[in-house]
């Protein structure tokens, strides 16, 4: 019997079952710590307990990306070892923040099949779960992949494509229980712009760039425990580069954009997202973001911003897109998430 | 009076003289996320304190090789720091789990010389015990290297060279008090393989790769505050290269090893070991093991699996030796270690 | 209205302005992990709880350095952005060790100005005090730099350049509360050296060297979030390299210094310091020290030693000028600084 995880195919997945992720993680101040140094992260609810505690908290709590890469990265081995493209994350929500001496695990569920044309190939659609030591949810979202077939003979599932939201409601975003902005330090916090100085449509260049290093996105993809071949060993693709884990590239981006958002404060909606263009070693990230949408919460002082968030590594900012509507060659992610910000 | 440490030569070492190796280590969760980040490591016991809870711990230890290298970094300034090389382990038991918070130190006790044929090296034979802050042993070994001289006209000591086991004895083993694997969750785990599904014989090609990276191995090297020149120093050798702590391949391929081998847990008997050829940045690591040996322990659920773990940089899998009985130039690392396993 | 930071320029700095500067951090053992990680840092009272309790702290203390890196990072957006050199640092003084748990946060006083006379750029002076969660000065230093002007025509300031201490006295350096090294273990400590073996003008070289990477300093450097654009984007200076974070040499070099300074245990006084040439990821970085003061203190069997560590990337050890009284292109830093030491 192989022992050895060959990842599962595309005929592997049957609508409606469900997945439960090996290798639940217990976080720590060194996960936090981690963060910081990977990433140039500033934003003071995740920096300081002190700031967390005014705001309602109890404490500090992992960055949710940091969260999200958690849960995300058990997976790989469930889902993505056989990708041949992620095509796209909807309806994703944070649901309770992480603090230190969480455990975290997942489950996915199958809520889509579509084989592609080509007969190949077949798009996968999962909603997954993180959960916490409790067994609340700590954050879900559904992602798409591609992923090959074992057997090109084996029978098409029936179509299921699952309709999914372009964008997450204000309304069904999830507060976190007691935060609270009303007494909010924006001198601590980095920035004097509250939700009221954002309008819908307008673009912010986040300036500052970070020039990948190979040590890095591997250090920070293995903290998340993704293991997938591709981002670490340098004779798996035939040029010779490691692809550099999509997630490395969100983090990276939405650290640079402190400057300019550092009240964004805490994440909580992940509406569409996309990884443009690969991302490799010597690559600089820089990024930009436009104003997608602004909402009140029912937390005192605290409003919502939803926020396009482009990764690039070169070119100008605010270009998205080509004449063919196809993403600009230096486009790197493409991320539509909401935010939590001070009124 | 010069004020560093020259290190100790060949004649410096007495029959059982006891060293008590300088600074001690306090480690936290810290420790713990870097090890996770400085390699593949997947294992759950020690990534999920829950899991380890369910199998009968207080909580998720640091890894067992994290504590093996604190322990072995502290023997470095007093045995190795003249070593021509790292010739052998063996004896190996880890006695008590580590926790964030425990404090490590290091004893060493010389236990054989024998001058060398050529008058210019011998080799010195110690057995090092970690110990906690409550003076408990943590983990004892032998280990020997080859140090050099330095008065080539120094008298040679009386040869007395050890008796020491091919392999510790499965009833010599230690098993954590508590351990239990009798309601272990084989999905939580990543793999369904028991030890009653290894035979004897049976090879395991891991299948993943790793690149190297400079700033990866001299992160793990000082982390473990072994702070040898040859792993930092790029103009120490006339080649240029670092030469790659030892102790970094066997913890990138144990965690390698993990798919295969995702239910041998809990390293508790280093039998032998040997670092077949130098790694350099740039190698790209894979692993394979071979099942050596299978027992029974005394606690519920526990088996425990006696494995030739091999890291190589190239060539195919389970190729060991030429025919002329040397190492193939792929093979970095030979080791021999029993693990626990559920039955 | 523009969102980012450009940072303030010389005409936007008035005397006796108080900066409150950004984003509070609370510290952990994971930030402990990562400097033992990043530097070859070994003195026992910042590794070990155990070493440090019997030198009668409640325990390890955060090292030194990582605190001053901290209160310093926050300072560069308001300080430094703009800044065309670091000038100089003076009467730095480590009021109360920083434990895991402990927020810091840091407010700048500007305490001198003085426009230079090309008319182009100024010199600011501030005194930054970092502080923690209870509003406790943690450490307070002055530092000198020369910034920018946005508008070439706007008048100078009255000049005012503040008078400065070229070495704090002994008798004002702050010691612990409670430290003790009446029963220091030199054993554990690393080395035999107490103060009465040094003498003033001796000179120490620490012989060990660490070439620097790219993905090392962009880590330890963010660590600290001190996020000056010109340490992480390859493609801000003409040359493509990016400057290492001046402070990343101060610790490599300190941390060097423990071989032949194990007992220089904490630092509790900056005099001086000069960044004398910039370092580029491949340097090789060494040290080497001279005693400059020797001084008893209030603490039991505790005194105090003034020295000067200088930081190297090649050359022989003990260069520090050339003929002309400039530093030798060799030299990286010139640090002056108090540390305490078992009598």
């Amino acid at each position: 019997m192989a022992k050895t995880n060959p990842g599962r195919f595309f005929e592997d997945y049957q609508l409606g079952q469900t997945i439960e992720h090996a290798v639940p993680r217990t976080v720590s101040g060194g996960e936090r710590a981690l963060y910081h140094a990977l990433y140039p992260a500033r934003h003071a609810l995740y920096s300081s307990d002190a700031f967390a505690q005014a705001s309602g908290l109890p404490g500090s709590p992992i960055d949710d990306l940091a969260a999200f890469h958690v849960i995300f990265g058990k997976t790989v081995p469930d889902v993505s070892l056989n990708a041949v493209a992620n095509l796209g994350y909807a309806e994703g929500r944070w649901h309770l923040p992480v603090y230190a001496g969480d455990t975290l695990r997942s489950t996915s569920e199958v809520i889509g099949l579509k084989q592609n044309s080509n007969g190949k190939t077949g798009v996968v659609y999962v909603r997954t779960r993180g959960l916490n030591q409790r067994d609340e949810t700590v954050m879900d979202y559904v992602r798409w992949v591609m992923v090959r077939k074992r057997d090109i003979d084996a029978p098409a599932p029936e179509t299921v494509v699952p309709t999914l939201s372009k964008s997450i409601a204000a309304s069904d975003l999830v507060i976190p229980q007691g935060l609270t902005f009303a007494d909010y330090n924006f001198t601590l916090a980095g920035e004097p712009h509250r939700l009221s100085d954002y309008t819908i449509g307008e673009q912010i260049d986040h300036v500052d760039g970070v020039t990948i290093e190979e040590a890095e996105h591997m250090i920070a993809t293995r903290l998340w425990q993704n293991t997938a071949k591709v981002h670490f060993d340098a004779t798996f693709r035939p040029d010779g580069q490691r692809l550099i884990y999509g997630g490395h590239v969100i983090s990276m981006a939405r650290a640079l954009s402190f400057n300019g958002l550092a009240n964004a404060q805490m994440i909580v909606g992940l509406n569409a997202g996309a990884h443009a263009n690969p991302c490799f070693s010597g690559d600089t990230v820089k990024a930009w973001s436009e104003v997608l949408d602004i909402a009140e919460t029912s937390a005192p002082g605290v409003g919502a911003i939803r926020l396009r968030l482009v990764a690039t590594k070169g070119g100008a900012p605010f270009v998205l897109r080509g004449e063919d509507g196809k993403y600009d060659p230096n486009v790197l992610l493409d991320l539509d998430y909401w935010a939590l910000m001070p009124l």
